[in-house]
């Protein structure tokens, strides 16, 4: 039962190390709040030590990434690493900037991460740069269809073992790969791309729910993706209309915080691919 | 028809680049998904060219300006100009501090910009620093009144001409000048002022309107212009009786993301001068 | 009556400078407005003496603290202490790395504060760095109690007179530690740790309230912990049941923004202790 993971977050309240963009950042820390974990930031290089040892995960968001925060991430994943803390990395703009891609793919090199969230195009960015001799076709159309699911599938399980990871997929559909297994999880709506920040709020839910459930981290994954695309759903169904995307998503957040375990069982809509 | 403009930008969803304050910046985020665009935030020297090459517009906004910042600023409005994208400059502060009003100036000089927008203070102080010889009095009120009026929008049109720019002057009623054009806008709402950042959305709204209409600057940043003040006068409206500044903020952002072309046209009060 | 303290910052509309933490600085930004005080913030050294010039309060907070903003924060105070303006220290994570509470001992040493705020564990961790000589035990709970409340009490008043600055200790009751003098506030509700930044958002109101109130430090920080409590209560009041964090955050801004001075002096309840 998905429940499961998401009530253990909130008994065990896990102190969740953010360092993310300064765009989404409030939203990051009141979802972290909302799911039952507590938040904290710092990018100061000097005291990483010291927050990343009272923590339970790490929460890497690249969006608004510099290099004075690329030596703070760099010194909170070997921290966080040695404590054997789960480390989620959002690659945000990945493959916007070469910035941004050979900073990810260093990071993996040299920390690994136990989950990597983006969206298809980020992730094949991270593909193509990290594993180039799986020749995937810089051209292909990178939205999932019914064509291409099988071998993007395909291709995300061989990235996942070979970097030992899970990675999650936003999209119309998301999708939760790790080793060989994978999830297509169905639930969200289109409205939460006018949102910003929706991703942004996953990865905080990835690396609460994650931290205090290490042993199972792919089920843990799909019990955060499901927790934000059923929230979505609700927040949409609250507001008679759609009245906005301000509101929208005060809504989502709100969902997150008052979601019970039985509407995430009931309400969870994935399949085994 | 303004509304002309407005569809056009959720037709053509243009990626907005923005260097802005670390106050506002979500709600800038929100305007610009809200107005049909799409944004994207970052920093980093390094990135400034990969990720402006992928915009159509960009924004900049000096409200927590930095000397880190400025050099990335630079080289985003370098860039910006070489492909010749709309380049929007919200003056937050200048004249507050030597810093703010000297950055502003060089960039201005360097790099030119499409639109410059600011309070009446704001814009006379870059308008006294970049033009001293038109000997603007320092001690005249600031404030425009029917008796500065149409002294006001002189200097305004000078420095528009000079600078070849359009300039938005925000206030009681707001001034947008191009050239020898002058569009008084009586929309929006006393209380806008006890919500921070309605200026700093205003500039996400004009890049983006202003970056799909490029043949037409004065146009795009009038209509930017009434977007902002009828979602500020709407949003009162949604509030039975006003409830407090928060909601006030989620209310105008709603209202930008749901406002009809029909309603923009019906409710566009402005004149010309 | 604690209104007239509320009711004066309204009229005068202070400027209050704040240094604060990049996750919550828009809820501080439109907290200072909901109080009736301006906002401004910037972090570049090189304006600080130029801003603060035109302030009539400045609020530290050390939630993000970073090598850079520490030497903006410390011109910040040098020209605060040289006009004689009120300076809020919020010690958020004091205790939790040693640059955080090296960094406040050295601030609170060179420049000197008007008000400290923190929970008991960051202001312990002051107490301690900066007066080890009491002795006091770093195994004992920090949590307030019967038991230990009027030797925490007493410990607050003697670190209040020798460092000659409120104290404003923030929990399940709020404390308001003045040299002798000692308000125990009971406004407020459980939920408001679920919000991130109630605490932050307080450290506006304290500053904001203060900055017009000088003669009188300590009822100024008593004014403004019964209106971030009352709000705190409102905002829950107003919504028929709990419907989530986020939107408890927008109602306790709202609260703040809309509270008449009779409803402050009727609801505030707090104790001398």
């Amino acid at each position: 039962m998905l429940s499961e993971f998401l009530e253990k977050t909130k008994s065990e309240s896990p102190l969740i190390h953010s360092i993310t963009n300064y765009v989404t950042v409030n939203d990051v820390a009141n979802i972290i709040l909302a799911c039952g974990a507590r938040p904290i930031m710092a990018d100061e290089a000097e005291e990483m030590y010291d927050i990343v040892s009272l923590c339970q995960g790490v929460n890497i968001n690249i969006g608004t990434l510099n290099q004075n925060s690329v030596k703070s991430i760099e010194l909170a994943l070997k921290r966080a690493r040695d404590l054997d803390l789960v480390r989620v990395l959002d690659a945000v703009g990945a493959g916007a900037s070469r910035f941004r891609t050979r900073t990810c793919l260093e990071l993996i090199d040299k920390y690994g991460f136990s989950i990597i969230k983006g969206n298809i195009s980020e992730i094949k960015s991270l593909y193509n740069g990290c594993q180039t001799t799986f020749g995937v076709d810089a051209n292909e159309n990178d939205l999932l269809n019914r064509e291409n699911l099988y071998e993007t599938i395909s291709w995300l399980k061989k990235m996942s073992c070979k970097l030992d990871l899970a990675i999650v997929v936003t999209g119309k559909s998301d999708l939760v790969v790790c080793g060989d297994l994978c999830y297509l999880v169905k639930n969200g709506r289109q409205e939460m791309t006018k949102v910003s920040g929706t991703g942004c709020m996953l990865s905080g839910i990835l690396a609460s729910i994650a931290s205090v459930n290490t042993e199972s981290i792919a089920d843990a994954a799909l019990c955060a993706t499901c927790v934000m695309g059923i929230a979505g759903e609700m927040a949409f169904e609250k507001m008679n209309k759609y009245v906005g995307n301000a509101s929208y998503k005060i809504n989502i957040i709100d969902a997150v915080s008052t979601l019970k375990g039985k509407e995430l069982d009931e309400r969870a809509n994935y399949e085994c691919k």
